[in-house]
């Protein structure tokens, strides 16, 4: 599988997940991830997956524009990066973000989030 | 040095440098580079710097919203994610950019690029 094809599935998995069952994305974490969000820096998927649940809105929709991916490195990492808008309920207008992943290979094949920085971009 | 001041540094140079003397971007870059700018990747500091210096415009000033930062894994490198505007000559309007940078340290105790993604937000 080529890396930008594992990107592009991995973002639309990790934001059907979280648009869908955000508690799901535990999974995508382990121990030494880390995930700033809007400038506030969390460690561990418990961590993280608890910030990202208690997130004050319920449903939210994301749209993906662009998608870029990268080696990291001589271990099998990826980097990916992802410009998109976000939908939230009751908002006229859907929220410009931009959000960057480092994906590490796991024993088992597949790959965790060990990098997350989220961003909003304001107009 | 800590990394949030590695990264504000590195930041404000990279900047400075593209404003004023886009060429001496090539400094920052080694063979192994990638950057990815606007969907276009390219690899080589040689082939980056051509890349940027040959960007139909030539004056231009980035003003910088947000700098995360965060450690990239065991051999020292470093993600650096940027949100911010530009300001091209004759544009009324700045345009939103988001840009990630992977720095890994060189033998001489100072970091290259390893990986560079740009995008333009566009509203």
């Amino acid at each position: 599988m080529n890396p930008d094809a594992v990107a592009t599935a991995f973002v639309e998995h990790y934001y059907s997940t979280f648009d869908s069952n955000r508690a799901g994305l535990a999974n995508l974490y382990q121990e030494n991830s880390m995930l700033s969000f809007e400038g506030v820096k969390i460690q561990g998927a418990q961590h993280i997956v608890a910030k990202l649940t208690s997130l004050p809105f319920q449903q939210c929709k994301h749209q993906i524009n662009t998608v870029d991916c990268q080696p990291s490195g001589p271990i099998g990492g990826m980097l990916v990066f992802v410009s998109g808008n976000l939908q939230l309920p009751g908002e006229e207008h859907v929220l410009k973000f931009s959000q960057m992943f480092h994906l590490m290979p796991t024993q088992q094949g597949s790959f965790y989030v060990m990098n997350d920085i989220f961003r909003l971009n304001y107009a």
